[in-house]
């Protein structure tokens, strides 16, 4: 049911202070870059083998990514799993008692479908199940 | 030169424990278990896509890991991209005054070549860079 690690995302305070590692000194390729307004973010990510690396900075001083940050500066923020069917994951994790953040699928960068699962449930890692990205 | 997202991985307090989300619910296969002796660690690697998903335990008090779950709790620990040669990109981030925590190679799980980035040089993650994993 779990087909790829889809991105890692890391929160920074500013994608482009960040560039002069990620694309600079690693050479890794931009491969998308969007301002996800649902989450008040700008992102960007880069190809990675089969997997991507996303950066996210916020777009607004009450967003969750601005809060995270200000809690504990920049860090991973989570990580994203590609799944063929979100919903059936879901309710799969419902069944099991597991700890979701939506009540149904949102809209997440590249407006694909995704839930996000408690760091409660995982060990301290906020999860996300992301439906087929095409990116 | 960076060939893929090797593994990310999480540092919990119990292996055992995590188990239920990880292996149960999610359904991932556990494709290789060790205890790294040099880093203090209980660690296993669950297959996702063509990367891996390390869980790794302290095996003593003072072991860094140890200490990264009395600062934090538990969370993602670090990030292993793989190269095709670990000592090049030790020489390129030297050259590029990024912050290596080695000064040389050490031996990672699987008895592999690997090189640690401190976090101030990569926006807040630990960052590894793995020679040619084969597990």
């Amino acid at each position: 049911m779990i087909k790829n690690i889809d991105h890692i995302s890391i929160a920074v305070s500013s994608i482009d202070k960040s560039l002069l590692f990620w694309r600079d000194i690693l050479g890794l390729e931009i491969v998308h870059s969007e301002e996800v307004e649902s989450q008040q973010v700008n992102t960007i990510f880069f190809k990675v083998g089969d997997s991507r690396i996303e950066l996210i900075e916020a777009t607004d001083f009450d967003s969750s990514v601005a809060k995270f940050l200000r809690r504990g500066g920049s860090a991973i923020h989570h990580i994203a799993l590609e799944v063929d069917d979100v919903n059936a994951m879901l309710l799969h994790l419902r069944l099991n008692n597991v700890k979701v953040i939506n009540d149904s699928p949102v809209e997440g960068a590249g407006n694909k479908l995704a839930i996000f699962v408690h760091p409660e449930s995982t060990s301290g890692v906020l999860l996300e199940f992301y439906q087929s990205t095409s990116i």
